[in-house]
């Protein structure tokens, strides 16, 4: 095999001998300069015709795909995993509509807020520009090739993604198509370039390359992301799990807190704005325990509970220290009686992820101590858990979710994506006055 | 010595053995969280109780200096480092008023900016918070511990310090007097800490407890700066150097060329945001360079060239690859003639240093593009390279530079301690429809 590989790989497995993710990663920064100052109308041309693209590949990413899934199936692989790397027509066609929708959303690229004069005459404002080149790790899902070149390819910035394994000819396929329609734009293909290789060791030197990646996004199990925080010496952001609380205040409306339990829990109790326990204060304990006990029996929720709760709620099991920490991300939940909205912050503090938390009060100061001294990148009062999520709270889209406080604190969308620079305008101001 | 080392720590010198950096970083983690709900108006009382403690305790910091200064002076230190670390009154003065005028500045935490309302009904919002606790690394200026422990308290943060070992008293004195300010206002102390120790293994110890830091911030050489970047388990924002160039386009006012070149090259010529190139267009070459060449020569500025300059301004030494690349941090600067926008513009992609960068330029499209296209966290038109500062950008005051983008890029202020978390508002919306 050729020592040239260009962005546009061949569909065919390689060697990490005949690979240089060194080289790779250098176009991608030579395309980010270019791609900096691209037009918006370019770009959203562009993601237009990816998504065309998409569609327009539809038999070579299915055969890819099919490829992947009965590999995928002979190694025994279980059904959860399989169902994410599966592909058909109608997922290409939500990948594809994905991209039209970041075409459609505003530029973050060029905003200027407001511009101060300062004392010594010069104006002073901030202008977004991109992060340069990120590196996205991630695992089995096909459509994060389409999704994260999308939001990246927008924000102005190039992307190298590496894939997992088991969906490598997939994604080499999706990658194929995107990398057409940027050709056909004009836009230099190492904007969106794909690692072509399983080999693990293009990940460990993918992690090494300070001088060409701005940023590293890992999205995966705590496996993969405690692996890629571990071994980066490029910054990465990263969000372990959540374990987020339902706190149902003396003052709560029960009949919200009985919405949000039942949103939180059971919609869809494997992702990780679910809810995984419920904090209920001693006042209203005796009323609300049992009225959720029946409705989470109903939606066929175990419950585990502190002493209190199960002096309350007879046959619930017990919760120990471990329950309190789990992120179930099943129909499992914890509960437990506090005296105080103290008791209640003291441990969101000390089992909580800093993920997500959740208030139910109609009492003001409450709920205001609560936003303020809960220590997560998204607090709710009164509304459901669920909401933490990109296009819920209006980020357009979700490239990741960051539960560390640098850059970015909660679910991340174009902005995310973006920093800012200092921009001033003078009409010859110096510090010091200047003796010619 | 007893294991038990509290955050006020004796004036004596302390062993590793004794002393668990982990414990201390662990301190101030649970100081943090006190100090992230902390009126204003407490954090000023604090902050001018802190200014008049170190007046109060002037004779105790100079005699600690005093014993730095005589110990550098025996090691032989240089005269620059030696200046670095001298303490006086009116130093201390100068401190004290430091950390008054950080009591006058705007508090950025619980600073909410707009609010949206989204189609599910829920009003979402982003709250500014402290990032938690900081870890500071420093060499030989004993102001910095009293600057960043100010900055870090008023925007909710606890710090660690670690300043550089020929100050060792001097900062110990320093925070003794801090510490009485906190005590009085029943502030834990922990929220300023001082690694009590020279023992370089602190340091290593100290990058690697992310669990207690949120951030480090490094100043110094080059040397310290690298060594903490690669050594850190912990985001690190940096700066390596400034090698900012002034660009004079074939449509600048001389005059003002002139005057941004005078101050940006000899004002201040030993600091990072001073004038290292000179880039001249052919077209104003012949007019532009002998002037500037008559007022370097006035100034003393030695001046280094490429063929076209030398060819305008016979006797002038020839610029190498080194000396576009250097921060000469002294009276040298490098100039070269290019043809167009665009040479310059890859000289400045390959010789920047992504800190400071200048046109002068009446056309206004030239301007736009130079803004646009220049990766640097400051970019300025007619306007001197010096204002890049955070004083002089209006960020108050500057707890560091950053030339890399990730959560900040340029000078940081207050703003950069702090990040911002979602608060969302509502009257029981759930994502999805409830059946009870």
């Amino acid at each position: 095999m050729n020592k040239q590989i260009n962005s546009v790989a061949p569909m065919s497995d390689t060697t990490s001998e005949a690979l240089s993710v060194d080289a790779l990663a250098a176009d991608c920064k030579a395309a980010a300069r270019e791609l900096s100052t691209l037009s918006t109308e370019t770009k959203n041309r562009t993601l237009r015709r990816m998504a065309d693209a998409l569609e327009a590949d539809e038999e070579a990413i299915l055969a890819a795909n099919g490829k992947d899934v009965s590999a995928a199936r002979e190694e025994g692989l279980d059904d959860a995993l399989i169902d994410r790397l599966v592909l058909n027509p109608d997922r290409i066609t939500k990948m594809a509509d994905a991209l039209r929708d970041v075409a459609s959303f505003a530029d973050p690229v060029g905003e200027m807020g407001g511009t101060t004069k300062r004392p010594s005459g010069i104006e002073v404002g901030k202008m977004r520009i991109p992060l340069g080149v990120i590196g996205m790790i991630y695992e089995a899902r096909p459509n994060v090739t389409a999704d994260a070149a999308g939001l990246c390819f927008k924000a102005g910035n190039a992307v190298l993604l590496r894939g997992g394994s088991n969906a490598f000819h997939s994604n080499q396929a999706v990658a194929a198509a995107l990398h057409t329609a940027l050709e056909a734009e004009g836009v230099p293909p190492a904007a969106v370039t794909l690692i072509p290789t399983t080999d693990r060791a293009a990940v460990q030197e993918m992690l090494t390359l300070n001088q060409h990646l701005d940023l590293i996004i890992p999205r995966g199990g705590e496996g993969l992301i405690r692996f890629v925080d571990e071994t980066s010496q490029i910054p990465v952001i990263k969000h372990y799990k959540g374990v987020c609380h339902l706190y149902v205040d003396e003052d709560a409306d029960l009949e919200v807190a009985e919405d949000l339990l039942l949103d939180g829990k059971v919609s869809r109790p494997s992702v990780c704005n679910a809810l995984e326990t419920l904090l209920v204060h001693a006042d209203v304990a005796d009323d609300f325990l049992p009225r959720a006990r029946a409705l989470l029996d109903d939606a066929g929720v175990e419950l585990r509970g502190d002493d209190r709760t199960r002096q309350l709620l007879p046959g619930v099991g017990a919760a120990t220290e471990d329950d309190y920490a789990a992120e179930y991300l099943d129909l499992t939940l914890a509960a437990r009686v506090v005296e105080s909205d103290d008791e209640a912050l003291n441990h969101i503090a000390e089992y909580g992820s800093n993920h997500t938390e959740v208030i139910v009060t109609d009492r003001l100061p409450t709920a205001r101590r609560f936003v303020r001294s809960v220590d997560a990148s998204v607090v709710l009062v009164n509304a459901s858990s669920r909401f933490s999520d990109g296009g819920e709270l209006g980020l357009g889209a979700e490239i990741g979710i960051s539960t560390t406080k640098l850059h970015a604190y909660g679910p991340m969308g174009l902005e995310a994506l973006t920093t800012e620079k200092f921009v001033v305008y003078g009409e010859g101001e110096t510090r010091h006055p200047v003796e010619k």
